[in-house]
């Protein structure tokens, strides 16, 4: 690893970031992968954090021994401020690195729709310490019921609403109710956790909007089979303290959850391309901004339409995406042309609970125990390569066998009674 | 379960506490347990979480699913904030409990002996959130260095001081250089983490100072063999963001972890009894607290006399004095006399690192791989009843075949550059 080798620069170590330095493995460059966190995180089983069910090192590993053996690649702990494209700077919050050619792939999260000010009432979803937030509002939900003086309070403290009707929504939602109606249904004295409400509130028509709409159905069944009550067609209006607006409709609850709007990483405006509503970089076909081809972006950050439709924000779409531009970082090596990316849709998956689940794989379409089961093996499969995969499938055979969940840990701040609602 | 029987509050949900409230399972009486925390924590293994070895969750587990199936048991989530012996109640941050016996078992956590300051820059190991503060400047301290732009700042950065060589200080200080000569050891690019230095300092004349004197140079030669500087006769007289003062020597460090005084838990000194030095309750013979026949204390919260030693505050004398507190609490309900405690040493464990450990079994000192076999074997015995002792036991095959260790998160409070020094 000579110095004189090009410098391939990468800022984030998602899906997107990481698949395309491991593609780069053989090319001639130097990498640098820079991240503000040391971890890659398997976002796909975040929920089952934010659920107890998982440990955050089930799904975490530090970015810098997954590249451990990739002589070509170091790591960074940085947080990016900004970029110089004349002079092929990024800025770090302590200095800067140059670099000939730059992968930007660093995603997405919540947005509130302009409505920052919910925020602090229905936490969001897309770190490890969102999880943890999540995880220690709702133990101490039930928590603070097992001590309520005031039966007449009950109703809310046992109410749990989720915004959004994603598959994030769905799952959060399929496992609050489980967590009720199963994992702690015997723990508490003073009132019955089975009689918890979990109610999941979603804009669009159905649930799982982007799904065909023969599984947007079943997985309703299957939610409300697990007892969630499902609100189509219904907007927010304001969320706080006491609960959710729906107009002038007041659904009180102490516990909400957000999985509703996504909002591209703040980084991806620095670019000076054009973006669309979300935030997103508008990309040419091969993955670069527009007039910079040594810049590419990709991932949840990249706008990049097939056949007229968005390139989704999931896993494996972001992992082709960072392949697409590594392969055209090292045709530019070369002196080759690039190509236009192009995304194999292998199919999605929902899960929804204990041997519930909807996917969509082909022209095929599954629902209920079969579907669960691939996306199980799915989850595995992506998650080798990480030790923790042994002992997240011991953590799952043992929630389904034993309806139990390992983690059911409140740390951070302590739950206090009569501070019933959050605090920002 | 009806109201009239007899009502025993357990304040705490450790060792002591937990063994008490199991001990009672049989007893004509209404337990309630009360904790801050909602999670039974197993202490002996937390500096493994700190060391980024073990999940939280594979050492720690909710109180209320401990006593799922006890029906004479609840367990509330309260701080307490003081008693009222006179009334029989305990006070809590949000009402009180009127109580007929009642078993204080609060524990202990670290002192400075008088230098608070020291904290901010010394953190001690009582809490899972502790173990995360440690593991966070631990692996924190390892970027920083990869970053360093100054050379010679690479010393202090990667200087690790532990201070205080009881068991405790011994098990972080193997481990920290057991992480930067193996775990870490090829995952960087700009420095060689075998570089480390770790320094384990006590005022004693010797590593673990209540052992016998064969099995302390046994263990100071283990650590040396790890690579540890052991300091003893040494003491500390100053602590700030550049290290470590031993009078007018100075030593750079950025890491520095406290491993030395023991404190009671504040509890203790509303009791109106009296106390020793470090603030633990002088309690008669029977665990009861002079005066108040139906008050208990247990566990490390206890000053307890035998054949003129202390008993020490170690897991198995809590968990033998909590039993033996319910036994007399069961006395008093059936109006027999009460007896005194007996401490049974069963021997003492203390793992150093990989195949590394020391121990005294009755009259059996052992030395070694075999002790280290001994430790592991009795630790995971002591984890029967978690779910979670088939993932610490992956866990620990993993990290001895594979020198790997698991759980490398770094997560709260990013790190940034420019700021080496940890914050209040």
């Amino acid at each position: 690893m000579t110095t004189t080798l090009p410098h391939v620069v990468v800022v984030g170590g998602g899906f997107a970031g990481l698949a395309a330095t491991r593609a780069l493995r053989r090319t001639p460059v130097r990498i640098t992968l820079v991240d503000r966190r040391n971890h890659h995180l398997f976002q796909p089983l975040l929920y089952q954090v934010a659920t107890a069910a998982l440990n955050p090192g089930d799904i975490a590993y530090p970015i810098r021994s997954v590249l451990r053996l990739q002589q070509n690649a170091r790591t960074i702990l940085a947080r990016v401020t900004g970029f110089d494209l004349a002079r092929r700077r990024v800025q770090l919050v302590d200095g800067e690195l140059h670099y000939d050619h730059l992968l930007v792939a660093t995603g997405a999260t919540h947005s509130y729709f302009g409505k920052d000010e919910w925020e602090a009432w229905a936490p969001g979803l897309k770190t490890i310490e969102d999880a943890l937030e999540i995880r220690r509002r709702v133990l101490s939900a039930f928590e603070a019921a097992e001590r309520l003086r005031d039966p007449a309070e009950l109703p809310a403290v046992l109410t749990f609403v989720v915004v959004g009707a994603g598959p994030t929504g769905v799952e959060l939602a399929g496992a609050l109710s489980e967590i009720g109606r199963l994992t702690v249904a015997r723990d508490f004295r003073s009132f019955d956790p089975r009689t918890l409400r979990v109610v999941l509130v979603e804009g669009a028509g159905r649930v799982l909007p982007p799904y065909p709409e023969r599984l947007s159905a079943a997985a309703r069944a299957q939610l409300e089979r697990l007892g969630v009550e499902v609100r189509t067609g219904t907007l927010v209006t304001r969320i706080d303290q006491t609960g959710v607006w729906f107009g002038q409709e007041h659904l009180q609850a102490r516990t909400v959850l957000w999985a509703a709007g996504v909002a591209a990483s703040p980084l991806g405006a620095l670019l000076g391309a054009p973006l669309d509503r979300a935030g997103r970089v508008l990309v040419a076909p091969d993955l670069s901004v527009p007039g910079h081809p040594e810049v590419f972006v990709a991932g949840d950050l990249m706008h990049c339409e097939q056949d007229g439709v968005p390139v989704p924000g999931v896993a494996p779409a972001a992992i082709q995406a960072g392949r697409a531009a590594a392969r055209n970082i090292a045709a530019r090596v070369a002196g080759a042309p690039t190509r236009p990316f192009r995304y194999r849709d292998k199919g999605s998956l929902a899960t929804i609970g204990r041997a519930k689940a909807v996917g969509q794989l082909g022209r095929l379409e599954v629902t209920g125990f079969l579907a669960w089961w691939i996306w199980w093996l799915v989850h595995i499969a992506y998650l080798i390569g990480f030790r923790n995969r042994l002992s997240v499938m011991i953590g799952w055979a043992w929630q389904y066998f034993a309806f139990a969940r390992g983690a059911r840990l409140i740390t951070g701040r302590a739950w206090e009674p009569g501070r019933a609602a959050p605090k920002p």
